[in-house]
């Protein structure tokens, strides 16, 4: 291993959720924190390989709460890091893929607190693999697209649609439970087939994990009646199919062989 | 930790480079192997980890020849597993994105060997990591996508360039050196701003890491005089424009800083 510089600050990928899937540097940097600084979308497994000394402070949205807002964990981690500690702050999936850990870096950047950023496996890839769901695939998909579901400040969803119901490309929305029927309609409207295959993730990767799947047009319905809870992840594309190819011998949770079977019957 | 149960197969992501970027099961998974079959895009690091006892099968381009074919590599899979030997295969990135692993993954459906795919860090996470570009951030990108600038059979780069030329999506290109120019030029030609900014990032977050960035309209030139090897992974949009607003406190190779003034003067 090379030589290992210590930041004040590291804001660090946690992965899709499985402790597994944390990286090996996400793994020594939390074991050597003094304050750990994590959203809700960092697992509990996650949280339990927190060294027993370190201060936790919990930055996310509790059940009736508002989430705390950016500026205020942002001050946060310039205190803790001016107070001398090895802060980690810790983010679901990866900072740099809608984990506003960009916004962080700034922040410390203005104000003189030196820091790296680690990469975690984003939840499109650890949720393709929970899933057997290739994000690629050679005559299925020259390239996939990461989208957020999430409404901005305006209420829209502002999504070029057209551009988005490309079928040569796997479409991935990342929270994308609330608005799902919205974005079945605007896909469907902008010409994508209502039968290309789709499936939702809930919890991918932790043992909440819940998947279903079929034809686009039916996700929301699908969705709905598997009482999938948030974080949800969409992927919709032709690859989804081949999540049953190897369903009865690959690490695949059983429910997944629906999708193949409702995309048989009306595909 | 869940339980673990040990399928004959492990198809399993590397990760960009750094070993340290490996995620903690696919180190186990390494460490308990019999064999591990891998190719040209996993590090001299990362195999370095690979223990003593285990077969190891080299399945990459060697300097003058060509790659092993893909059903040789699928065969030799089976015949491993078959042999009750405990496989690795062992795909730099994510065995999910760009790495084929699908087609793996299906020939050992179709055999009925049992396997599991362990997700890894895929280049586009662990490059803009390391060159400190997010690939999403509020108001400059809504999202991000990944195509692959590898010609097909018929020599034709196969892509959408006009649903490509988006200046509110980061495009991220997987082994774009050899097409740098042509990407440039179609990009262009398809509207996106020639004074967009981008970046070339070579062997990111390995020892031999290079990164260059300014203008795509410069990017294919500003990669020759840096005398980027493959492989590169381009990134394109308002993003990079970030990689140097932390350049100074952060991780950061120094030629970042050079995107920004590249940026600032033609910007």
């Amino acid at each position: 291993m090379r030589e290992q510089t210590r930041y004040p600050v590291a804001i660090v990928g946690a992965g899709p959720g499985d402790p597994e899937l944390l990286t090996v540097k996400a793994l020594r940097l939390l074991g050597d924190a003094d304050a750990v600084v994590y959203d809700r979308l960092v697992s509990a497994e996650v949280r339990a390989l927190i060294p027993a000394g370190a201060m936790q402070v919990f930055v996310g949205k509790a059940s009736n709460c508002h989430p705390t807002p950016q500026d205020e964990i942002n001050d946060l981690i310039v205190r803790l890091a001016r107070g001398g500690r090895r802060v980690v702050r810790l983010k679901g999936g990866d900072p740099f893929v809608f984990g506003r850990g960009s916004e962080e870096a700034e922040h410390l950047a203005l104000h003189g607190v030196a820091f790296e950023v680690v990469p975690g496996i984003t939840a499109a890839s650890g949720c393709a693999s929970a899933a057997g769901i290739p994000l690629t695939h050679r005559g299925l998909a020259t390239g996939v697209r990461f989208v957020t579901g999430h409404r901005s400040h305006d209420g829209d969803l502002d999504l070029n649609w057209s551009s988005l119901a490309d079928p040569e490309t796997t479409l991935v929305v990342y929270m994308g439970l609330a608005n799902l029927p919205t974005i079945r309609d605007r896909l469907i409207e902008a010409g994508l087939p209502a039968e290309t295959p789709a499936a939702a993730i809930a919890c991918g990767t932790t043992p909440d994990e819940r998947i279903c799947g079929g034809m686009l047009a039916d996700l929301p319905e699908l969705a709905l009646a598997e009482g999938l809870k948030a974080p949800v992840l969409l992927v919709i594309g032709r690859v989804v199919a081949l999540a049953e190819t190897w369903g009865s011998v690959g690490r695949l949770p059983a429910d997944v062989v629906r999708i193949r079977e409702l995309v048989a019957e009306h595909g």
